[in-house]
């Protein structure tokens, strides 16, 4: 990685979403990215910034969605093959083919459960608004809290192995970008769902020890405390509806 | 690859599902795998092989789930990334990272739109049967098939390009494991809502002649022919229940 390379980010500006797990990256690693959509319209920002990558010419590279990582030329889409091709570059994992499978492996598995999440509150469709799709919301976040959000929690905690002497990183021994998606995740469960997170919390201690680790690192503590950190919101993917915030 | 390279594929034995994605890509490369769940359970096949691999000890490199593949002690787990493991072994795909990184967005594009039609059947709950979830179905599957479907598949055909200048390949200038991809992801459209998927057909000409043109691969065309290829069925992803398939 050239000293010039310049990272965009184009994500749309008010919620952390599917983007944070980038910004995360970048900001551990205390590279400098543009997160384009947020800087004012007047200077090209905006969600029409981002409109603008997704209309470009047919037969080019374009992406359906974003996230989307711009460097030169090059338009990466895809929360974690974003991460894929940045990892490397921001010394993000580690060199070995196994490791970078599995690490992949992992990044996917959370994309599923985020996901899931997003449907606990939009069961029907991305194109209503949550009252309109009340009733089913209830019905598949119920599911979601008693049977998905277990499910893969006590999977994540199972490749930490033994508590006390058991591992502190989910990728071989060190560091990963899948530790900080794994701080996103399991601060989003525990924004929408405190009840029903608060009562798996007993049975995931490597885990809770894993986020902790991951919001004490110096240049998270900081991203964190700044304003680049959009707060959850109700129009994000992790929402707060107590309602939905039940048990069996 | 070495002439003794050993494929072991771990799928649910008795669907496409998501398996099917990878079973295609080594029928194209004529590449010999296990497929080991379809062994008979006395030659260790059956769902109990499946098990056997997600019951792994703890610490080591465990799935979460099916399709799996084994090689040698290596494990990688979620279809798009042993999509992505396979492609350059299995010359399906070119060298380039810009081609990679395309072609893994395209996977995993395809793999949202996979995800979201398993949900057109099971919109609460995967625990719960089909008929216990019908009426959220009905609905989910209505805003699916006018809204989502229509948008995936005219993305993928505007990366095609004009009609008759088009372009043949979702990436690059040559044939690749997306291709194969789009192939089942049509198919598998054509055959849940036959109804819905038809009325699209006249606004799809280049995904439909790349489909045709995977079928006829000679190597394809012989596996659509042969008893490996398992029928669509209502225990896979790709369901057709007549109800579901309404318009607006």
């Amino acid at each position: 990685m050239s000293a010039q390379t310049r990272f965009e980010l184009y994500y749309w500006p008010s919620i952390q979403g599917r983007g944070e797990f980038v910004r995360l990256a970048f900001e551990d690693a205390g590279v400098r990215y543009l997160d384009v959509a947020r800087l004012p319209r007047a200077k090209g920002g905006g969600e029409a910034a981002i409109l603008k990558v997704l209309r470009g010419k047919p037969s080019a590279r374009l992406p359906f969605a974003p996230p989307i990582l711009k460097v030169g030329r090059l338009l990466i889409a895809q929360t974690a093959n974003i991460l894929q091709y940045l990892a490397p570059r921001l010394g993000l994992i580690g060199d070995t083919e196994a490791e970078r499978f599995f690490a992949q492996q992992l990044q996917l598995t959370i994309a599923d459960c985020v996901a899931e999440v997003h449907d606990t509150h939009h069961p029907v469709a991305s194109s209503l608004r949550y009252q309109d799709q009340r009733r089913e919301a209830r019905r598949r976040s119920a599911h979601f809290i008693t049977e998905r959000m277990p499910k893969f929690l006590s999977y994540f905690e199972h490749l930490l192995g033994q508590p006390k002497k058991g591992r502190r990183h989910l990728v071989g021994s060190a560091f990963s970008y899948v530790d900080l998606s794994m701080y996103q995740l399991l601060s989003g469960l525990a924004y929408a769902f405190p009840r029903a997170f608060g009562r798996q919390a007993t049975s995931i201690p490597g885990l809770l020890a894993l986020r902790d680790a991951v919001a004490n690192r110096p240049r998270i503590a900081a991203y964190l405390n700044s304003p680049r950190r959009i707060p959850f919101n109700e129009d994000g993917i992790f929402r707060h509806y107590p309602e939905l915030d039940h048990g069996a």
